[in-house]
């Protein structure tokens, strides 16, 4: 079996490594072995073992039947929704790590690869090394969804527990981690939020069996949390995470990326640094927690190639998604219900408890501030409230039992 | 899709309430509704709405070609062994919670499934609802297995969790779990280790491809267990679990049930109550972790279901399954290395530093009492310093950090 990777970056380099270094045991799981015979990369890579596979030019592969294969880890939808469409009109197999392309295009490349009688695998595009897109396809197939929530994203995650564990502020965690690697250099698809609620939108489009667009996800960043806010956090038993969750009730989708305050009683509370997580609720299964390295190259490779020995094992058979092009719109997140930890001037007091009641005050000693816990309330209700009270200091969305 | 349920015990009654329930998602994922023709069962459920499906005699299930799945769930090797046998054997796909069964003849199963081109499937007999079975298949296909560890009992781990928030002893939290359904009448296969031996020999097997016994899995349950083993714990900042695992190392496989000393370093310390996880570390990706539910009505009922929608999909063609009638001995587990807390009446404190060296001394205040972590040793050096000590308060491995 003869396969082609597009892009040797931090992903390809380590999917390469792991094909040549578990060679065994992938033929024997694959049922034969997998051959690279191509890599495509712009750059050259002298010295480099890849050097005797290395092209430039993907019209060689495209050309070339007997590549079985294609494995694409160079990320954007530039040109790589194009490679993947074509290989797959080719009637090749294609496996990818890259989340923008199947949040953008997943329904649509998984149709042509019906057709064709080929796959198109993406358990890399969400969770890094952790098995999820293939367990929500293949395992739990029992149950109604009730809720995925998760930590999806490493650099966040990474820049909130050193946040707590330090006490130090977001600018300076960011600005040493992208010094050591773990955030990139321009980290706005992190921090803001639109990594994670690009994976949520793939999960909750393979829960739903339809097309969960990421333009559809409310998403809000951790740019504005602040060491004061995980003081609070930690006054409250909790810790402040970025959670990405898609929740039914009653027929209803509700998606959200968010900061939140959650307290030990949510098991995502322990997954720390750069590490991520999800939790998927079934009507009759209950909670169950996936967990693991969410980044990272061989994490992420290995993801890449147990895709590529499904490939392999099932090269001219299609074996189904359950992810239609029908699109599934999210209800407005004003119907949400949440608490919120709200921070304001202490001479808001008064005014702050007239409007919203006696809320939970928390305090962390701060003589000029004033802060609570509301009660669960709707997000436009609490929209409401928060304008009429004027300016807040901050405002997080709390689970707090 | 026709489906006969062998036994309308806890679990069977949960698979029979689950295909109900979740029929129409059911029937989306496995591609066709899936029946209850019958379910067989010794007793008679009067006004249960079962009545109308119920047998008390196996020959109408094994006599009817119109049962393509059977769903195994009586538990126990006799009668279930030979009934999944000739359900096979006659073309049948079997699906079943019975880790014993598994555990004794799965390797032969699967070979009769493979030729019958059918499946067996027991994703419910490990973890319970926990997708565990079917992501070692085809999820972590890429690497090279080097740990499998995991609370695979919820019993025991339910009885820990209460021994260690309430400082109670062994006896009474038993009687008291017994009380409320979280422990069998004949508690031993739970907190003697048998039912975790059972559970990591079928996901060692999964993980060789090769079959490896239960009988050799060295196995030591929780019965010893003190409150103030529990105490010696808090002060180490640890928690007291029994884990079981399989390690390879220089292609050398070690597997053992035993309680254990683990720190929060290990993701499995957070696992409390009835919750099982299991923890797979592969040379490439890392450890990811597992965790739910590990035992219950509905969450092991979800998981047969799960394996019911997979067997509906595919009832004419064996899926295969990486599990060889090959036998595969762990080593002796002398060589094996642990450290271990150590306790011993005070006045042995000079000979217990004589034999083992100066270790690090734990002290909860007990004026009668000394003890200490060993260093790293092997297991037979162990057993040969303790013996040369004379009698032990007691002594229980130790991962700490």
């Amino acid at each position: 079996m003869k396969a082609a990777i597009l892009g040797y970056g931090t992903v390809g380099s380590g999917v390469y490594e792991i094909l040549t270094k578990n060679e065994a045991v992938i033929a024997a799981k694959a049922g034969e072995a997998v051959e690279v015979k191509y890599v495509l990369d712009l750059r050259d890579f002298p010295g480099d073992p890849v050097e005797k596979v290395l092209v430039h030019d993907y019209e060689i592969i495209a050309a070339d039947p007997e590549i079985a294969i294609v494995i694409e880890v160079m990320g954007g939808v530039k040109p790589a929704y194009e490679f993947v469409k074509r290989a797959l009109l080719a009637g090749k197999n294609v496996c990818t790590s890259n989340k923008e392309l199947v949040a953008k295009h997943g329904a649509e490349l998984l149709a042509i690869a019906k057709e064709q009688k080929v796959n198109f695998y993406f358990e890399a595009s969400v969770g890094g090394g952790i098995p999820i897109i293939r367990p929500l396809q293949e395992c739990l197939t029992a149950d109604v969804y009730e809720e995925i929530s998760g930590i999806l994203n490493g650099t966040t995650n990474y820049i909130l527990t050193r946040m707590y564990n330090e006490g130090a502020d977001f600018d300076g965690v960011l600005k040493e981690a992208q010094a050591c690697g773990y955030a990139e250099r321009n980290p706005a698809a992190d921090i803001e939020g639109h990594d994670a609620g690009r994976k949520i939108a793939i999960l909750a489009s393979l829960a739903e069996g339809k097309k969960v667009a990421f333009e559809d996800v409310t998403v809000e960043g951790i740019t504005a949390i602040s060491s004061t806010d995980i003081q609070y956090a930690k006054a409250l038993g909790a810790k402040i995470k970025l959670i990405a969750s898609a929740k039914w009730e009653n027929g209803s989708l509700f998606m959200m990326v968010a900061p939140k305050l959650i307290t030990a009683a949510n098991p995502l509370y322990s997954i720390d640094d750069v590490v991520n997580a999800v939790k998927v609720r079934g009507n009759m299964l209950g909670d169950v927690m996936f967990s693991g390295r969410g980044a990272g190259k061989l994490p992420t490779a290995s993801a890449v190639v147990s895709d590529v020995v499904a490939a392999a094992k099932h090269a001219k058979e299609n074996t189904g998604f359950f992810w239609s092009e029908e699109v599934r719109r999210p209800e407005s997140t004003d119907t949400m219900v949440n608490r919120f930890l709200v921070r304001v001037d202490a001479d808001k007091k008064a005014k702050a408890e007239a409007v919203f009641g006696a809320g939970k005050e928390v305090s962390i000693g701060l003589a000029d501030e004033f802060a609570f816990v509301t009660e669960p309330m709707q997000e436009s209700v609490f929209a409401a409230k928060a304008a009429e009270l004027g300016e807040l200091r901050g405002r997080i969305r709390a689970e707090l039992v």
